[in-house]
């Protein structure tokens, strides 16, 4: 692991890294933030949070418009933020939109020619990051998962499947239903080839539907000023989901709260109005 | 003025906005936050800080990056913050660097050819800004000023020569004494011309040293990892200067309060960290 830069904040570290990672037999950059009460006291994190972005992202957005870290440091929480896609390959159509490919990975493990060998996210997020988590800072068993549109399905998604790993999940506006909608037909599509079937395991919607849940109640912000709200992230189906687990006759129950801010749209200003509520939920969960 | 778009952040709002300025004899942009006090109680913010961005920013970097809306909207205080220099103009060198001319206007009123007619940024912090504020938000009287590294040297430049329209003054990082590093060399011989003796106008140190002041603390917070720190910036020689002004025979007593930062550099992670301690400084004098 080689640390490309780093920089103090709120009396901790934000550090941007690098490493060779055997899922995407690439390099993949990430960038970390360890609260100041680690350095100054010797006192280890209660846990960490992994962030996962949304669509052109890479490693830094969330460091730099978040406004997370004086909640991250209350909480004594580090934050770790991976790239949203392996870099400096060059697949067919990796580069020729913004919604597919590079910066575009949707944290599925690809089933298509050339995708399959690289776009492993999904690998990459559940098992090479908890594992370098806890070879590097030994918080390998208290793990939460929250991310931002493409990121906010990444962590629904992965949440569901992992729920050992981990520990609670939210997210911020998440393409909640992507089999419903243009970003996730084209995403799927490519990386997982045209068989519908097999797209529904990538779907937090479906996923919940087929009785996936989680032990810890789930978050999700979205903006009802959100110019993705209607075609893209569809949180109503979701919602629709949820609803449906919570007869007695159903084989799981699901705590999702989803709530509904009038006036905020897709970007950070909302994310870093309510980031402190997320690491606050996240915090309750990881000192169990 | 022109909204080109808003954003809801902290139950308040974020605003991007664009006049015709009569100082620059160009369109120019400025971005605001209002605190949701304002909109959602009808209740006036209390106050109005001016921000001004260092060397190649935009109006957006603060609005992005510092995380200030939670303490501002505490202290029921609106920001704006001006973009760094005129924009759309071919003036001779203009954009052939980033320490000069586009993005890097230094705050002054230029009066070589060319840039005499436009870079009038002075006048448009210190008059044209003012009017607008009272204009638009009823708060002419009510107005603090900020910024970093360059914008840091515009605030305490502005400040300490227009006291009676800044209630007080802080600043991150500031060119601190810029007739003696080579970014305020270079700009003010671009601005102002060979003549050494005009270029201590707009010189924090030298103007403390002539004996300008403020009635309000003035507060510098500077990090010693800053890159920036020993040839650019030069902290100490405002130090001195002020501590000149504290022997009875001085014709005026300055409060400064310089705040050296172990391990803190240069960033918006430096300026995010420190940004509460100086909201609240502007909030006590604005209250008076």
């Amino acid at each position: 692991m080689k640390i490309l830069k780093k920089h103090r904040a709120f009396d901790g570290e934000v550090r941007f890294c690098e490493h060779e990672s055997q899922s995407t037999q690439t390099k993949m950059r990430f960038a970390t933030f360890t609260p100041g009460a680690n350095s100054l006291g010797g006192k280890k994190p209660a846990g960490i949070l992994i962030w996962l972005s949304g669509l052109t992202c890479t490693e830094e957005n969330f460091m730099a418009k978040a406004g997370a870290f004086r909640a991250l440091s209350e909480a004594n929480l580090m934050v770790i933020c991976p790239d949203t896609s392996p870099r400096g390959l060059s697949l067919p159509h990796e580069s020729d939109s913004w919604d597919f490919g590079r910066g575009a990975s949707f944290y599925v493990d690809a089933t298509t020619p050339g995708y399959r060998d690289h776009y492993r996210m999904a690998t990459y997020v559940t098992l090479e990051l908890p594992s370098l988590i806890d070879r590097e800072f030994g918080l390998g068993n208290k793990i939460s998962i929250f991310g931002h549109s493409m990121g906010g399905h990444g962590a629904l998604v992965l949440g569901l499947t992992n729920p050992n790993v981990f520990k609670s999940i939210s997210a911020f506006a998440p393409i909640a239903n992507p089999v419903n909608c243009a970003w996730g037909e084209k995403a799927f599509a490519g990386y997982l080839g045209n068989d519908r079937s097999v797209w529904a395991n990538y779907d937090a919607s479906c996923l919940i539907e087929r009785g996936h849940s989680h032990g810890h109640a789930i978050l999700v912000d979205q903006g009802l000023n959100d110019e993705f709200l209607e075609k893209q992230l569809r949180p109503e189906n979701l919602e629709a989901a949820a609803a449906n687990t919570i007869g007695e006759s159903k084989p799981s129950k699901l705590t999702l709260s989803i709530r509904f801010h009038e006036g905020y749209d897709h970007s950070y200003y909302f994310i870093s109005s309510f980031i402190e509520d997320h690491i606050r939920h996240h915090a309750q969960a990881l000192s169990k």
